[in-house]
């Protein structure tokens, strides 16, 4: 699962475009097994702007997700211009 | 959900108590629905420490857990002496 913080300057559009294009992923990769999307309700302060959280069969599974040229596509092209800071961590459930 | 990373010179001894500790308020705060709490699993450099990903019914329950004493405890005395980053984000499902 990761978080992220949008750069300053981020607009509304890119935002979408970013769920929009994750949105498409598990059409794709079928390793997907749940795949969740939020954006910050705003309940708190210096809380992160969007999240992912997938979930995997096993550590291969995953594996294949973080690789995939769609997934690295959509990183690549809309989610690492708008960064500002990412968090991530990935467990086992 | 929220991400830990661990300061440097944390003990095992210390990040079992927090999930032991975080481990005891489902059982103590009837407004948390769905409680899961992980350990980076170590596939990735980078990653933070430790998750905790609650699920509520709504904003409300969501404040309640937040403030509720019990959990403030957990916060106060296991979780600040050690946190070095934290990162945290609530969305609606």
């Amino acid at each position: 699962m990761v978080m992220f913080m949008w750069a300053e300057g981020t607009t509304t559009g890119q935002q979408e475009e970013v769920a929009e294009k994750l949105g498409e992923l598990p059409g794709v990769i079928p390793e997907i097994r749940e795949y969740s999307l939020g954006t910050n309700a705003g309940v708190n302060p210096d809380a992160y702007d969007f999240a992912v959280v997938g979930d995997f069969a096993d550590r291969a599974a995953y594996l294949v997700y973080r690789d995939h040229p769609a997934h690295r596509a959509v990183i690549d092209q809309y989610i690492t211009p708008i960064v500002a800071q990412r968090a991530a961590i990935q467990y086992e459930l």
